[in-house]
């Protein structure tokens, strides 16, 4: 623990989301132990993400083309545009395989608490997009949090006059979820929501 | 997600100590996302940590220097061997500020399943300390797991000729610890260890 190297490196880890002290150790004494098999491999691929990565200056996801592979790809619906908070939520629906439009990456969302504000997203660069291409739809697949859903409004407000269709993603009982754990708000809105399956 | 660097990261990261699929993708983006604040300072330390941290060569601990600072510190009791199975075991009881020798890592426990035989671990060089100084004591701070024991009793055996004194450290509850979530056996060594506070 004397050496600064180590302790330099338990604290830059532990700093990482989910992570915390403890794990910080395991993890940077499993890499001091595996030189070969582990520090190499991960010192290059984070010098190669160093180099290659960048944000896309179209939609803000993050990729080693500039613009990313889903705003390029000709496969993709030019038509419907999904508006995420960040690069995780557009992987989150990438990997349920539903979506085949384009995106486009907030960089967050509105917080009077932690001081974000329009300025700080990229909803000018989304007007601009909006202006310029006609999209049939517009989902807004932002967090069902406070947060989230300010950003809906706000965002919502600012570009109804460039669309035809805004959409949100439907609350509800999330799959394999049970309804004991679920919360008030959920279970209201899943109620009211209900689908009738006979008569 | 289609960049392979990107890919690559999430994978390497899966496959550290307490993370997983999930942690590993927060973590990568989170990297991506602050290059300057976190990519490149995780980058340099790896490198430093590459080429500076090295085992010990006399009690296999990781340092920058070798022989390692605890071994070549003159404060530390010289008389007083602490064997413990990983660094990370050392690193727990540096923290507790409790012990003032030196040390040996074995390296691991014997383990039957994981195929971990007695010469995968430092026991022939523990051997040939224990023969070429003389340690008033010998600390077996193994882990209290089938492994760890069947560990010190095998080490037990192979030093005793060579040492005055072996020790092993205390079972019983632990510190802030609840006797509803204690196993029945730890209850049972604090049973019979019990102290008397009166009479």
């Amino acid at each position: 623990m004397d050496s600064p190297e180590i302790q330099r490196m338990i604290q830059i880890f532990s700093k990482l989301p989910s992570l915390g002290q403890r794990s910080a150790r395991r993890i940077a004494l499993h890499i001091l132990k595996k030189k070969e098999q582990i520090l190499i491999p991960l010192m290059n691929c984070l010098q190669d993400a160093k180099e290659k990565i960048r944000f896309c200056n179209i939609c803000y996801n993050l990729d080693t083309y500039n613009p990313c592979n889903i705003c390029l790809c000709p496969k993709r619906d030019p038509q419907i545009l999904c508006v995420v908070e960040n690069v995780s939520d557009l992987w989150a629906i990438e990997r349920s395989k539903i979506f085949k439009g384009l995106y486009h990456v907030l960089g967050g969302s509105l917080s009077a608490i932690d001081g974000v504000r329009p300025e700080h997203l990229t909803i000018d660069s989304l007007l601009e997009r909006l202006s310029n291409n006609e999209f049939g739809e517009v989902i807004l697949a932002l967090n069902a949090t406070i947060d989230g859903q300010t950003t809906m409004h706000f965002v919502t407000d600012k570009i109804k006059h460039l669309t035809k269709k805004i959409s949100t993603l439907a609350h509800g009982v999330p799959v394999g979820g049970e309804l004991d754990y679920l919360d008030d708000n959920t279970i209201s809105i899943a109620y009211n929501d209900r689908h009738y399956i006979f008569g």
